[in-house]
């Protein structure tokens, strides 16, 4: 019987596999947004069985778990082993057939350990040991796995207070994978909780060496930053917002907001709107004045669970797609920019798949010519990175603007093991573009156009659109 | 010519095939929410003729009709014979082709009636005398078809004042298909009209022997009626909104607001909804003390054309899918009932398909590991009950939940001949695994696995999560 | 090597080919909403080449070109050749691969021209030529362009204010394809800019002959004008809005507010919706009494780039889909009219498919028998004028409502060459009821009714529905 895992995998037409074997499978990673911690990489991290690297944080699995009726303690228990956590998620993976994970579980056991077999409690403990055996070689260290899945370029996620010290020894010692920061400056906007926001601001106060006592001392010290992260070779920005903000206001009333906040002062619901309205704007202005790309994730709600958040923290799983009506503040926000030509690079991503074909149109409306692809259409995002999501994102930006100048994938993951994910990516964009020619709906005699969209997609848009 | 509901109906592969005549086929049914009238059950109701028992009371077949150009007096009127209605039904039935109706209607001729002709003008007269002559004989009374589909257990709705007589006389008869409750209270929250809910808290008080003049005596007349649906034999509650209500309020503002509406005042739009959070969460704590299972159908707005509903009064057939963001008020209402550790085992319906993804996020917020499949997103509903609505209920449930844990489907209906539903359901579920399974997506080697998945969404799911 | 426009494009299954080519293709055409310019039809305009039929208005192709990295003055600009647009259009095209533009211009150059080639830079040269030559003759000026396709009616899409001097030519003349009006009062509602909106109105006094000094002399003046578009064969009217408009108003309100803007002063926002919302309510009266079918377009977001739109204007491709919450809206707006029995035949297209189910929903409410399909889903708007946005369409409307008395396909369009869009439409219309035949959700049996349904939406249901 053929493995799961196949070459053919995803691929039901000729034309498919023929673009992805073709043109896609062979080029290499260019990961520009991702949560791997930097550290990891410097010190060359290695890890210990094949439970701590896939249960140490992924909520995605912890979610499953407590769908499937598994206690809290063995997701996120201290006092509990990586392989009795191991056994709890191996008993729940036949559970989650349907779900991605059960593809993303056998595709990283399958490219990443060569393990073809089906993962269930059968097969739990052949392959935990087989694969920690693994683990503890170098090839799987961090910059092992790295290099396995021919990753070029990886972009972290990072606050302005950060030291990029892991980035900048990574620079000075040459290692030949391009590891760059991401300015995400979400908590220089926190301020619905005034005693965290004065400690952030005092943090960033010290790290930039600039004394912030009034609004401009903070947009003063977020652009020393700014400067300093281009210095560590930051090419992008991101932002974590549940809606866009683009209230107007005026330099006064920003004045007092920020005085207000920083005086510990709970603020208006319409003070925080204004307020994120201006940080929005101030830092998507330093963004375009470095030739710099901006991210925006917007639409999540989260933090549902208070009783486990108490308990967990965030990013625990707990988190999930939210409703908003956000089409005429998100066009307010860009055309402000754009009215005086100070519109960045930009790439949207959504939540909530409702609005595909909004964002979809909604980057045709500030398409200037001035560099292909301008504003993207980002891929599909956290509940949206799986065949559904990715297929519906990739349909409406055809439908809706162009496919062929897609910047693609990116993980998006705090995990070495997520890479292919990429390769999942590819299938699925090779399988909807055969598909389209066995179909008549794209002709075959354009094969050679449609491979050579296919590799750009796959590697050379990122890599000419982010200049790296 | 094969017949159009042939052994194979909408199974398009092998696997398909052997998932469903293998495993889900020969599944019991349990129908674990329906608006049967129980009064039938009790006096196992006999039907006149196919005119009565398909047109009196379908606002489904009404609305197609109505489109069809059909007069409003051949769907509800009261001087026109069974006959003649059924004679305009069948003229109709052709022209809803690609409609459900087309699919029920020939399911149903073919699973009761073992009818294989096609519905149309000519050949409506063989098939209403066919038909009629066996709905005459007790094979095809109310029980009658409640054996032939093998039913184990049907969930009535009914209303807190019930005195639920027929399905006590049911229980101590022996009848052995279990007719259980289920606990409706939308008229203990209708305040928008105070005439109207001063009769209905007055018809409470009665049923319950509570003498009602305060909030206080609401609840504890509602809470003595919840125990008396208990002892018949109630698991389920059911709740009808356009929205989730979680407002804050104070016990004194309820208190008031109750005050006023019992004494005629028509209430402020913030009164409503504060008093509407008040007794959903007062509902939600009683469900869970006695560990029932909580459903909420929301997202309708009904009764749209005032012209009709004036004329034929609620569920005639002019209600439709609303557009409301509702997703933080779902969050706050399962988070304020959680964060206590007081949340019931719960089902969400929504009937915009747009919220689907949301909904199958918003449950994973609040799965805590207790129960495998806690909190559940309820099947397809009303308008959402087809191919594609069911279909896109299970992609959203497989992608972001465990499908695996699905409670299935159910008929809410209220025809007794509308238990092939479950079989329309079962055939698009195996339908769906098996096209995975035909395009590698699935493993073919678990088949084992994915036969008993297809037997417990069929089936033992059900049984287990509600205690039957 | 068979051409990419083949006999069977789009057609996947033989019940598809036999439905197109035995039932659909011979159908005449009826373009009941277009924005062609009727100057062009009465003095029988002719193109001087490719680029210029083409690239002239087309805000598609400009979305294209930018989104391209072409820049604006090869799309719009004034010193640039129709060829040197040509040009970068034909660079842009192999880059629409997968967007519905691709599929148009190779429609368009096989249908119109007989060009079989695909459009590439390098095929550029000989198709301007072939194509410019073709162009230049008799047979491709506006006429015999709507000739060739076997066009019997458009409707055009005209001004309260408008003269109808050319579709009166061409009635005089005897132009053997109707040439008709339709009633599009935008204007006569756009309060916004209280400058220009007094300038409308004088320009209205001036067409009817009526002195507008207050609220009831804009109805008389409007009403003069509805019957005399009546009198030209107006048998259509449209509104573009961004959402319904449904407040409550009183008549000394709605004469203050015209009072108001008519002085030239702003409207509060509340103003503007209370005054649209009796501008709506008292044009659906006006078509009513005519019998005419009313159209509304509704969920566009218009000119979001304004330094743009500052040089260009509208209808330049600035415009995306928005996400208005108009349920409640839209419903009270049918059901005021239809509670005195006087709403007119209605067609509502959505821009935003999010709201596809409810929209097959809505009209459901206000269908009352007296007419079949009464109140109909419009065809893909816009945007959604593509495959996916088509079928979306269609497969929402079969769910929940009745595909079989859909009045189909218009083109909305500026351009005489885009007729192929009826094609195109009438192709996947078939192959999804050929899909379904070949799956067995429709009985092959009915390849009778089902040809006729094919026909009756390509052509019959629009003839009977409008009265043509």
């Amino acid at each position: 019987m053929k493995s799961f895992i196949h070459e053919d995998f995803l691929l039901q037409s000729d034309a498919a596999k023929e673009l992805y074997h073709g043109h896609s499978e062979s080029q290499p990673i260019i990961d520009y947004h991702c949560h791997l911690n930097p550290e990891y990489i410097a010190r060359d991290h290695s890890f210990d069985n094949l439970g701590q690297i896939w249960l140490e944080g992924d909520h995605y699995k912890w979610r499953a778990m407590r769908t499937n009726g598994i206690e809290e303690k063995y997701c996120t228990g201290i006092d509990v082993s990586d392989w009795e956590k191991y056994v709890k998620w191996t008993e729940t993976v036949p559970f989650t057939m349907r779900n991605p994970l059960y593809h993303w579980t056998h595709l990283e056991l399958k490219r990443a350990f060569g393990v073809d077999k089906i993962l269930n409690p059968e097969s739990a403990k052949e392959i935990y040991e087989v694969c920690t055996e693994m683990l503890r070689t170098p090839e799987f260290s961090a910059r092992g796995l790295m290099k396995k899945f021919d990753v070029r370029v990886v972009c972290t996620t990072d606050d302005p207070a950060d030291s990029l010290e892991h980035h900048i020894s990574l620079k000075e010692e040459g290692f030949d994978i391009k590891v760059l920061p991401t300015w995400r400056p979400d908590k220089a906007m926190a301020v619905e909780n005034p005693l965290e926001y004065r400690k952030y601001i005092e943090k960033l106060s010290e790290a930039s060496g600039v004394t912030i006592s009034k609004f401009s001392d903070l947009i003063e010290a977020l652009r020393n930053r700014h400067d300093y992260f281009a210095t560590v070779g930051c090419k992008l920005s991101d932002h974590g917002i549940e809606e866009f903000y683009a209230e107007t206001y005026t330099q006064t009333e920003i004045d007092d907001i920020f005085n207000k906040v920083y005086g510990g002062s709970d603020l208006l619901k319409d003070e925080v709107l204004k307020f994120k309205s201006a940080m929005l704007y101030e830092g998507a202005i330093m963004d375009w004045e470095k030739r710099w790309t901006q991210q925006f994730h917007y639409g999540a709600i989260r933090n549902n669970n208070t009783r486990l958040f108490n308990k967990l923290g965030p990013d625990t799983g707990f988190d999930s797609i939210g409703d908003f009506n956000t089409a005429k503040a998100m066009s307010r926000f860009f055309d402000q920019l754009d009215k005086d030509d100070k519109l960045a690079k930009t790439i949207i991503y959504n939540l909530n798949p409702k609005d595909n074909d909004l964002i979809a149109t909604m980057i045709g409306n500030f398409q200037d010519g001035s560099v292909a692809g301008k504003i993207q259409f980002g891929s599909g995002w956290w509940f949206l990175d799986q065949k559904t999501g990715m297929e519906a994102q990739l349909n409406s930006l055809s439908n809706l603007g162009l496919l062929s100048r897609f910047v693609g994938m990116l993980t998006d993951s705090r995990s070495f093991l997520s890479y292919p994910r990429h390769e999942y990516f590819r299938r699925i964009l090779c399988n909807l573009i055969g598909d389209d020619i066995e179909k008549g709906l794209l002709p075959a005699s354009e094969m050679g156009f449609l491979g050579k969209m296919v590799e750009d997609i796959s590697y050379h848009n990122a890599k000419n659109f982010f200049n790296f």
